[in-house]
């Protein structure tokens, strides 16, 4: 059945989970496709342009906004980010989900870009904050007060959770997976993204049966 | 988590497998309730008062009416059937999900009952047509005029299928049962079900970590 592709929203305070969440979604389903953002911010040890971010100048930023080439765009931390519409346009069309690794702002942006319908809104919680500070601190990448900046930010975060269509709460990482698959797997067969469906009725319509 | 019952909307022409699917959903979840109509019609042979239907008269079923006890209802071949109401309601306050095996009428009165925000509506689709009568012929119960019958009403159940929310073309009793899980599995995890977030959120909130 001929379906469009959805656009997955996944959002949540850094550390709650949600870059291995993604990850596993891709291994899952290998024809989903990550929405690789644009950022103006520099790369980190190991990030790959075109793989983790493009990374591109404040120029170049404001010229794909002027062109209305962004679905979503924002400012963190003093930097730019964005998504770019034509390759999610494209992949709705071709029945090929896209995942959006995007905050509440990011989220919000493409709920109203005109592609609503096809927005699948998750927020990730953690069980509580202490254990969010705590992986924080283990991953040991931020400086103290650089964490308490991402702790402000996750509260930030969080106010945000009621705008989304699903919430899972994230203790342990094994259920959340198999909770995210089962909101993808039923949303694949909410009506309106089976864009077959039209057509396999009016077939089933015509067949020649008893009257 | 505290979470609202669900109010599952199953509907399908008959012969689609639609009560294999309602019995293989309560064999899966035995908190799942079965809404049990009132009926006005006979009691097929094998058929028990409270488990298949609650059979009624009709001067019994109008009193129900009239005293706003009804969800549904609807008159199917000179017969009356109709949904009680507390029942209901006492589920969704409970969080215990109930399966309704309706047609297209008692969806469309279940959703703008006032209740809708708990639907979950499924359509159950068959294959092919000529298929569904080849089911209705070789289950033995109707004479031919009567599957004639069934057939046009079959054809006037499919063309409502854009009002559900999810629809499942049944190729494989197996498979359809597990959409039909998986569906359920999600609407679990929609926002506005789990009614215990919000103090959850409250509580993740008030916890003292860094600012």
């Amino acid at each position: 059945m001929d379906r469009s592709g959805l656009l997955i929203i996944l959002s949540s305070p850094s550390g709650a989970g949600k870059s291995t969440l993604a990850r596993r979604l891709m291994e899952w389903d290998p024809a989903l496709r990550f929405s690789v953002s644009v950022t103006t911010r520099a790369p980190r040890p190991g990030e790959v342009d075109g793989q983790h971010y493009w990374f591109r100048s404040a120029d170049e930023f404001r010229t794909m906004v002027e062109a209305d080439q962004m679905l979503e765009h924002a400012e963190v931390f003093g930097n730019f980010y964005g998504t770019p519409r034509p390759p999610v346009e494209e992949a709705i069309h071709a029945g090929r989900d896209t995942l959006f690794d995007v905050d509440w702002q990011g989220g919000q942006q493409i709920r109203t870009s005109g592609l609503g319908q096809s927005v699948v809104s998750i927020f990730v919680l953690p069980p509580s904050l202490t254990e969010l500070e705590r992986r924080l601190i283990s991953r040991g990448q931020d400086a103290p007060e650089v964490i308490a900046g991402r702790m402000q930010k996750s509260r930030d975060e969080i106010s945000h959770w009621a705008e989304y269509d699903y919430v899972i709460v994230n203790e342990d990482i094994d259920k959340s997976t198999e909770d995210l698959k089962t909101i993808l797997t039923a949303e694949r067969l909410r009506r309106q993204r089976q864009t077959g469906l039209g057509q396999f009725v009016r077939n089933l319509m015509e067949e020649e049966v008893a009257k």
